[in-house]
């Protein structure tokens, strides 16, 4: 294993609307995962208000620590933003007008044929020394200074904008400022079907501790979908990725159709992805769902070679006009029933021709359940050349949370019928509870 | 005015996956606005690893500043769970175990017929002197210790399990140790249908700075939805809304249907009141939303009163077979046209027999754009009795951003229809764009 430098970053998140919690801050989570594949190791995140003294405070005290800081938020034109005035002061610097970026600001409002607004300079201001990171997304240039092991760099608050200058410039610019070389590479495993503790049972071997092992591998859980991953630090991406390849290969042996994805790939995306290889073509009747499995399908870019439509008969007049479903059947065993979804998944084949067909009724809630079906039950049938199948599932939680997996039990479902040229012979969704973060 | 006790608070988030990017901390968001409401003010948030003498360091830190520190995660059973033994050095004393939290905690596992784990006696420690927080949704028992102006909680990381907790029993016990009589209320008006700088403009005069004015009004842009807030500090609730009344009415007589909701609601939400208090149903047809409209409608309790079905005929054969769209049509203008989305509306209209009927037709993208309907292109039509309207829109961004301001435009649509008893006449969409968060 090769040393790696002790590289330690804190990402700052800067703006009284994050502190009061009016808005969610999603960039520090961005830039630590783009700050640990570069081989930092980042130390603590920070959300702090609008206040020039206590923002100076802090950004000395994490230059003092030698850490390399990446800030956003309050670089903009208005009164209370202090982020660029706290930087200089924090590094003992002036602030020093930029020339050539407000020539091109003043430039892109003459283009607007908009007046430039009175204050706007200071936007093209950096610390004396720092250099200026062109914004190529917003209005506010950015900054970037080497200090010692660590250092600083300044970005906008908007995540748009922020993501647009760290891919576009500053991402280059301390690669090659610190002169990186050697750097995390990971190797993801994303897995659906079983709960977290049949998973963590079945590969914990494969699992090593960083301390003992130049790889290190660790289980995550996000609702129902399990993620194995491990990283190590390398120069070369194929020697890293060599060494974590019978990891990989072991898991995925053992795990079998549970791995849907290696890497960042949703469930959506590896579903859409397999019916396109394997030049299927699907057509959905959705009750309790509400087209969500529409809706995801279609977030993917290509699902229109697949997906042929999806009848969502939300009331039962629907069902019975647009799906043929008996009024007797509802009468008898009611919407939620395996009646009601074979009925439905048989009428949406034929009208379609599609090779996929899949059907859903459930009781979402938060009313309609009874004692003999809760709230969160669900009937789901698929049916794929001359096979049906349906099955029943229990889904806990409060509504969305059951559209949500109900949903995703049903793009499982998708997944593995495509994978295997046959319906599934089992639930395709197991609830992980989650007992500590 | 009243004056306010300086209560201050910290927010920490505590789990090495949150500091290095691998989970979204939502914890400290939604904390910090329940803080707020009780008069706290939010200093900072800080995401720590699970590495104890560091925390140790950061807890002290915030205790003798006198800060209220808000804590979650690493509280679980496992060795690297470590805010526990963290907290009680941090507060010099020693962890106690809760006998009745350890009893209630081995009856639910021999309830559920599984042995005690092994070393999970330490989730029912607590610092000595702390008060023990029962956890009805986990099993890492939580804690509460007032110490100066300031003091610590510390509950779990899972958000469900934590916002559990707060809400069944850290709330209150909050309230009442410290006290609190006065705090911070506010109101809040949504808008959507036209930009932030036009809604600026209508209304800045109504929204004061805090330093000048005993109210304090703010605007909030979250991609097309503009929200308006007041806040003001009190000892009784009635007091401050009436104080803030004149400030909520003028908005609300400035800007007219432009504002959807006073408060929490979401627009599907406030779409699906109006439509029930109106008694009208809803049938929709969507092509490119590919049922998104429908699952936004149908994340509202109580939509099934309102929504029939909603159409997705993605492929172009599913709007002739289903909507009986002509070959002719979709030759000679294409899917993506006035003539398609009129058809649709007037055929899923004339089915279902539904009051309000709207049909959707887009380019999403990446693919399928062409020089005159470049991806982002979308028409949309909506008939209510006699009268159809239909209209084009150009939503700018990415795939998954086309179909998200889509499906809004969409809602805003029917939510108009509901309000006036006729179609939109103006497109019920505009971008907002924010450059400076």
């Amino acid at each position: 294993m090769p040393a790696m430098t002790s590289r330690r970053a804190a990402v700052l998140s800067i703006g009284n609307e994050v502190v009061q919690g009016f808005l969610l801050n999603t960039n520090s989570q961005w830039l630590a995962r783009e700050l640990g594949e570069l081989g930092f190791d980042v130390q603590y995140h920070l959300c702090l208000l609008d206040r020039e003294d206590d923002l100076v405070r802090r950004l000395k005290a994490a230059l003092d620590e030698g850490l390399f800081i990446v800030a956003t938020g309050g670089i903009g034109p208005t009164e209370d933003d202090r982020t660029r005035q706290a930087a200089a002061r924090a590094l003992g610097l002036e602030l020093e007008l930029d020339h050539e970026a407000l020539h091109a600001l003043q430039e892109r409002y003459s283009q607007l044929g908009r007046p430039f607004p009175r204050g706007s300079e200071i936007q093209c201001m950096a610390p004396k020394g720092a250099s200026t990171i062109r914004n190529a997304f917003g209005t506010a240039s950015c900054f970037y200074l080497r200090r010692g092991e660590g250092g600083l760099c300044v970005m906008p608050g908007v995540p748009r904008e922020m993501k647009g200058v760290w891919r576009e410039e500053m991402r280059k610019r301390i690669v090659e400022d610190f002169g990186l070389s050697v750097r995390f590479y990971s190797r993801e495993l994303k897995c659906f079907g079983l709960p977290e503790s049949e998973i963590d049972l079945k590969v914990k071997h494969l699992l090593p501790d960083g301390s003992k092992s130049s790889v290190e591998g660790s289980i995550l859980v996000d609702d129902a979908v399990i993620r194995l991953r491990w990283r190590m630090s390398a120069i070369r991406e194929s020697e890293a990725y060599a060494a974590m390849q019978p990891f990989v290969d072991q898991a995925r042996a053992l795990l079998g159709d549970v791995v849907f994805a290696e890497g960042d790939s949703t469930l959506e995306e590896a579903t859409v992805r397999l019916l396109i290889d394997n030049k299927l073509t699907v057509a959905l009747a959705e009750s309790c769902t509400g087209g969500m499995i529409a809706h995801l399908l279609t977030q993917v870019p290509g699902s229109s070679e697949t997906l042929i439509e999806s009848a969502v008969t939300y009331a039962n007049e629907a069902k019975e006009r647009r799906l043929g479903v008996r009024a007797e059947t509802l009468a008898r065993h009611g919407a939620v029933s395996e009646a009601c979804v074979r009925e439905m998944v048989e009428a949406v084949a034929a009208q379609s021709g599609a090779s996929l067909a899949l059907s859903v009724s459930g009781i979402a809630g938060p009313g309609g359940g009874s004692p003999g079906k809760p709230v969160g039950t669900i009937w789901m049938a698929l049916k794929m050349g001359a096979k049906t199948a349906a099955w029943q599932m229990r889904m806990p939680g409060e509504r969305e949370l059951v559209k949500w997996r109900t949903a995703r039990a049903a793009l499982n479902a998708l997944r593995l019928a495509a994978l295997h040229g046959r319906p599934p012979e089992r639930p395709t969704f197991h609830v992980t509870t989650v007992d500590a973060r």
